[in-house]
């Protein structure tokens, strides 16, 4: 770690649940309360030089800026990212290609740009679009962080520790641009880990995004029944957290599921030949079938505990 | 309610997590610990008469005897269910008949028995083809509660406050039993609901069993994979419920979908509807499609934080 935060000019492009949490982690202030005599006591040391947001919402930036979570801000890219060092797009990743076109003209050879984007194929698709290539100063970036809550309000100083954020350099990617992007998600609290833009795409498929499709597709079934009501009013645990997770920001998955549609429909496929078989398993009252399958799913279980010790609670 | 159960015998048959929970209710003790000087200031006035657990394990009898959770226990149903006011069947659904014709040779005919199955329409068959035609002192019952955790080593004395029981007396069914089983349950904290058996299997295959089905085949889809070591690594929020979904009791869960497997797959069948028009959105890049579909969904998470205003916790 050769980089250090504390001279850059940081930019944040998009200042909602992601981007808000960054701001906040890298400007070490707590809470939404604006500073008063006994927070005096606290630190409040600023992980880097300056905090530029840029949004749309100018109530909410000016908030930020009350709250002393950023520096300074802008509602246009282009005149926020002039002398940035690092620039953090943390839109929705339908959104990305055009804050890249708005950040085209002003940027800086040596200014880094990451995102924070779901899906990695379709933004590395859009800085080539954009850039005609992929600067080598881009690193692509995925924080596995999140919450059923969005916006501004719903950001975290600590969303980010002890998560993992995913890199995807490509081959000529500089390697002192990925290090200072992992130096950023580390100084958060973050584990960093680097894999393949395909990779990358494939795996969420299988863990994030596909969850979130059977979520959404069960709240959709279910509430489009005669007896909605009723069923929402006798709902057990298992519907219960599939409504939280149902409850996402929906433009955020939109986007996902158009930019990473085709890994999300091959795992997709995958998991409804299984529930076929599981169909079939019940029409034949196969008891061998259902029995193998659920004490597999188990043991599944503990060893997904062995990896996060503390998901039980 | 002209019912009270303070002069009650009660016997409990299944000491897991449904009839340990009941136990510690109706006990009215609250932990596992052997009561010392310092609980003698509770009051641990007891609900009932007697509590007789029936079990298998004559290890885990003794150790609820001790801890002072019941005040007999036996191995066999016979035995512990003469004099009975009320027998309480809380085994895995596919037990219940063999309890049910254990029981046959001694119940007294003023003896109300209920059970705790996730099923109803199966229970009621037992009883039929056990008694030839289901007794006036019969009264079917499910407590919507529960826990990825099971045995009586995770039952808890609050289990039931709050929660909801499903009852689904017959048109021949004895007011007085169903007011003696209503009283239980309201007791021990809980709602209870009356309705249909057919009505009951229903709602119950929409919000409770079809959820854990999906759950299964997500985690069984997903750790056959040849990169499962690797899913489960950087797993994210919704898998992580998924896989939480996925732990509970394997026997439970295949009795439940043995027998109300056609009310799950008639769910079911709805559900893959649904999740093909996903699918068919995505493959489309149907942008209306996808948020329309996210955004309903949404809408009746809030819905269903009306019924349940502690669920986003």
């Amino acid at each position: 770690m050769n980089k250090s935060l504390a001279d850059l000019k940081i930019v944040i492009v998009g200042l909602g649940l992601i981007g808000g949490s960054i701001a906040r982690g890298l400007s070490n202030k707590k809470s939404n309360k604006k500073s008063n005599k006994k927070s005096n006591k606290e630190s409040n040391q600023k992980l880097c030089r300056e905090i530029v947001a840029v949004g749309r919402n100018e109530k909410i930036l000016q908030q930020a800026f009350d709250d002393g979570i950023i520096t300074g801000y802008a509602t246009d890219v282009a005149q926020a990212c002039v002398d940035a060092d690092l620039v953090i797009i943390a839109v929705p990743s339908l959104t990305v290609e055009k804050v890249l076109q708005e950040l085209k003209p002003v940027i800086a050879e040596t200014t880094v740009v990451t995102d924070a984007a779901s899906v990695k194929g379709a933004i590395i698709e859009s800085v080539s679009r954009v850039y005609g290539e992929v600067p080598e100063n881009f690193v692509a970036g995925h924080p596995i962080a999140g919450s059923e809550n969005s916006g501004y309000s719903a950001s975290l100083k600590d969303l980010y520790k002890g998560k993992k954020v995913i890199l995807t350099p490509l081959d000529h990617t500089s390697q002192s641009a990925v290090s200072l992007v992992q130096v950023l998600w580390e100084s958060l609290g973050a584990e960093v880990i680097k894999m393949s833009v395909a990779h990358h795409d494939q795996v969420l498929a299988a863990t994030s995004h596909l969850p979130h499709l059977l979520a959404y597709a069960l709240v959709d079934t279910l509430s489009q029944q005669g007896q909605s009501e009723e069923i929402f009013r006798y709902a057990a645990g298992g519907f219960r957290d599939f409504t939280r997770i149902a409850s996402s920001d929906p433009q955020m998955w939109h986007d996902i599921f158009m930019l990473n549609g085709d890994a999300t429909i091959e795992v997709l496929d995958e998991y409804m030949t299984d529930l076929l078989r599981l169909r079939t398993a019940m029409q034949n009252r196969d008891s061998d079938e259902l029995m193998t399958t659920f004490k597999r799913a188990k043991k599944s279980r503990d060893k997904f505990l062995e990896h996060f010790p503390g998901a039980e609670k």
